[in-house]
């Protein structure tokens, strides 16, 4: 068993977006179309018709394989009926997404819902495991900070923090005796049916040296947008973040230094691992903030979508705080951003590998070939 | 019922692409990825791990709804197992196939699999309905030639040829008498076990002006790369074609003159209804040539993957000549070039609308904004 | 005078990246290439000779016009010649863009340098005045803290504060007296050859609903992408950013209510004009941290391209503080954010533009055409 | 001397691109902006106050570095004044120019203009020299048809021809005895200052095997865009192309062999060596058309910007054929499509190396690595 490549330059078009999947005797056929116009009129029908046309079968000078391929519309389609749709969750995205395409996304939050993070975890898991064999990286997300409860920085060993630390509790944070303190004060909320918010840490171990572009692909930034895209989010920082306020600039340089492998090093780290926008070989570490779920157990003044200034309980049941759970998010989106720029930079910079003593220490191992040789005696 | 937007921005990653789709309590929320590399060993498990860490119901301080969020991959893994697997069927993708990724293309193609279309023609069936809705435009395309059997350039009147009368016969072409002659042509080698190529003509109804680039984005080449990406295609001409060298520039220039509608247009259409890249407003007509089929049932030379010579004879149902079931996915892909290329102009050029003189024979209308008052007085 | 459209569509290519530019009779012609692997060897005789192939005037049967083409680089060729390049500044990109490119960036960061900022705001300034012709958009970003000293978050009125007072000090703080002291703070340190971080905040006004995607693309991630692709920039937050956690869910929750011209508004805007990816119609405002410039006029530790451990003194003048020059750079950078935004918006939501009802408040107006009645009675 | 690179992730935006170029202390620095809206009102000083706010050296506080700065606008405003703007030139952009964009197109062309080719041809001469310097790969293009005069299958030995043989002739034939016939023909409507039209033919040696992409992404239809992009083309066909409804498929398919370097071969190549959109390791050919110049010395009908019905007479000197001069470019657009394909083919199937075996004949040397062995034992 193995994952077939699943072609690139897969994706048609740049504001009609279709991507298509499947094989021929595989688990069906399908597409994904991003950016259509909103409440257009679709029926299964609109596109069956088509289907049949194309479909094998059709009289003799055609194929007579028998393929029905009957068209089933998965998601994307609506119907404005349930009590939610008619009023606006306050912070939720159902106002926007309102004011954005006319129509209400119900059942959930529709796009917007948590659900869709399914789909980036299942695609991180395979970048995770390719980037784990190509260079051994490895990607780690921990609970570092719920209301006010916060790990002391030196709380935590990025060297030597594992998976199994990590997932000895039920909040995700690394340390026993804060992770107790962390889930007294969920719980603490979660019983008046309230929420809180919280920070999230990720540290990505072995990551190879020069990943990342110097204006504005740098790997900071394509983290950063990763990181927001994750629901809920609204803070990021990388290596001292906003803290670096705290020091001057003699205070703040990671001072360069050969270290006894003859590798060269930072002695400190506070610029989290990228410098320039590449990565500079050290441990990436960066801090995700999430807010408060807002869907609470307490009534809230909102307005309804035909702008009646109404009450509003929100019904079902919620996570009382999203920070343990956006841990495996947070990890999946990093590993995506990381496969991506490892991708980007063995087509670019590996074309012609550099020379062995600068990259020497990184995961990625590189042999001095003949086109080398030619450009750099 | 609509079709609500599949959002934009719905595709991450430039290189391992990942779209993510569906929704809270749709049929199901998934991901397509595409350009991973491929042989990576990857199972159901390895995604399921992290998704139960992703999935509600884990623990008192997280939601307890019951979410199973079982993974299941619809495709992209293989075995190795059948016959073909062991030889490089002449003239499929088998081979570079596997020369590209190592893994051979199974199963009847895999991702190479005509079957692919069908994803296309379902999104195509999307985009002709909001072009229709929009403007009024009118995608059709027909057989225009297969084997020695080519209709006349006059035999068909591009301003009044209709959908009812392409498929009219099985063969797509709206010219009964020809169709005749074509389904012939196609029956003659079908009986022998051999295959045709042909020639699919596509025409466009009141594709409005201005859509397109001057430079790399020009009209014809987004329509020339979407057409020379179906399988088996194998040329592409706009207008004139390769005949434009049996003209004189002064014979081949197409003329303006101003109808009775107070309209720009041209006498002559040589261009495809497209200048400079750009569309002027004629009726856009380009052809399409397809390979014969490459699966025929007589035997053929080959090598096996083990690089021994072979003799391969295929299995199964083939089509003849693909061109008449190539007709609906050339029209879905024009479809989809030109809802890009509508949505790219809406984009740039709509922001501040032409002046009414201009545009005013064009499907979409424009009122003059006070925007554009103060710029074009 | 007027600035003729840039077509889109210019740029070529998705790993060697080439933009063309220039016209006919224009300021010269040439083109950007992104991607390209380092270290080829190169000359402009390289290009000259296939430039001479392709121009006119070569003899009778081409054009005569007289045109010489000369081929100049402008930058993106380098030779390692002065004594920075033997050595790698703290916390500067020089090791990185060595790691990765095997060239040093000499003369003063190369693509690395704060100098490339300036095609940005260039940009960026026909950005903003095409958001303020179309919706009204303000753009003001301005010192929020440098080193300790912060400004309470009352002390500037975001629907009110103007460019004027922005720019009517050195430091680019709206507040005359917090200004005096962060003046005070950087003189501080810069007499003694230091340097400090420093935050800026940055707002936008009359910002239309519906910008952003639910997804992905949300808008907080493509301009949280935006400010950490600015050189020195390390945090990102918006609304209430990583302050979110001194809240619990009831208490951060942006309640919805009728304001008196009959607009959906929010009480409170701690999500900051963005929920759920999509702008609210409420002014966008979020913060982004800055390092103390890695320049500075003391004595370091570091290594040199050789590996040995070496000390570096900066020479040349540097800001002890580049808060106050970012300013610029970050209200470009939002502007070209939001610029694309607007553009993806009206590509996909304008085509069929949205009830009125829903729309009113923001700046883009809509008109009720025959299409949206066909679909929205 | 080396060409540094220009680093990736150097275009920023999707719709509003801006691509920024330049160094420190290079030839200036700047930026290309793409996809901006038409009839913008833009003067360099709208630009030049934005860049006096980021400049250093504005305050003791800032770097006291004295840099100007100045603003300078290459391209992309324009002024309506010559008389060639009245009126549209059949054939050419400037009525769809007009169209799209509510300024005429003038001098020459504006981006429309066949100047804007010299920015590609800088860039594929690059191009070239890496794809040579990694797999020696040859483009060669000549023309093969002009009016009536069409070489031979056989005239030309695409093994062997030669960029010299090319180049022995103002027309780029390499069969001196047909150059001398399509001289004969060009001179002919030359002399009557008519124009024609003709066809290239392009090959590439030694590209590698696995280029391309099985769906979208197909190496054939990456050609055929790139082709169409260029000014005047009207036709691509790959291999057989238009041609391959002479054949059945019997006749048509490429039967596999093992040649004595125990290299998969195909004995024909009327694919074009390309198969399912991936290159098969033999010699890629194929053909574009090209329209005869529209621009020519004789009267022609047409009408003004003013509407109304006007003669025109081109002034100026142009190409009685553009097929000579269009060579190099066509041979740099396919350089930058193979340039661009084989980086992304080295990102995807480069990161776990193929077995030797299947790729041993393609000109990519391959490694086998721990990472290759744990994969494929």
């Amino acid at each position: 068993m193995g994952a077939e490549v699943k072609a690139s330059g897969n994706v048609f078009g740049n504001y009609f977006q279709v991507a298509t999947y499947g094989e021929s005797h595989g688990g069906g056929v399908g597409c994904v179309i991003s950016g259509c116009p909103p409440r257009i009129p679709l029926t299964e029908g609109d596109m069956q018709v088509e289907l049949d046309r194309r479909r094998p079968g059709q009289s003799i000078i055609t194929s007579t394989r028998k393929e029905t391929d009957t068209c089933k519309i998965l998601s994307g389609t609506h119907e404005d009926n349930n009590e939610i749709a008619k009023m606006y969750r306050p912070s939720h995205a159902d106002a926007t997404y309102d004011f954005k395409y006319g129509v209400r996304s119900v059942q959930g939050g529709g796009r917007s819902s948590g659900r869709e993070t399914i789909g980036r975890v299942a695609a991180g898991a395979l970048a995770k495991k390719i980037l784990k064999l190509k260079c051994g990286v490895e990607i780690l997300a921990f609970v570092f900070k719920v209301h006010q409860v916060v790990l002391p920085e030196d709380a935590v060993d990025y060297e030597t923090v594992t998976l199994e630390k990590i997932e000895s509790n039920i909040v995700r944070c690394p340390d026993p005796q804060y992770a107790d303190k962390i889930i007294a004060a969920v719980d603490k909320v979660r019983v008046r049916g309230d929420s809180v918010g919280g920070v999230v840490t990720c540290i990505a171990r072995n990551v190879p040296r020069g990943l990342g572009c110097p204006v504005f692909g740098k790997l900071e930034a394509e983290l950063s947008g990763a990181m927001l895209s994750i629901p809920a989010s609204n803070g990021f920082e990388i290596g001292s973040g906003f803290a670096v306020t705290d020091f001057t600039g003699s205070e703040h340089n990671d001072e360069f230094y050969m270290d006894k492998a003859g590798n060269v090093r930072t002695r400190t780290n506070r610029s989290g691992g990228i410098q320039g926008g590449i990565s500079n070989g050290e441990i990436i570490h960066f801090k995700v903030s999430f807010k408060p779920t807002p869907s609470i157990g307490m009534k809230q003044n909102t307005v309804s979508r035909e702008h009646q200034n109404v009450e509003f309980l929100a019904r079902g049941l919620h996570d009382p705080c999203v920070a343990p759970r956006a841990v495996p998010v947070v990890e999946s989106m990093a590993a995506l951003v990381l496969m991506d720029q490892l991708m980007a930079h063995i087509a670019q910079c590996e074309m012609f590998p550099l020379n062995i003593a600068l990259q020497e220490p990184v995961g990625v191992k590189y042999t001095r070939t003949p086109e080398l040789a030619a450009i750099l005696p």
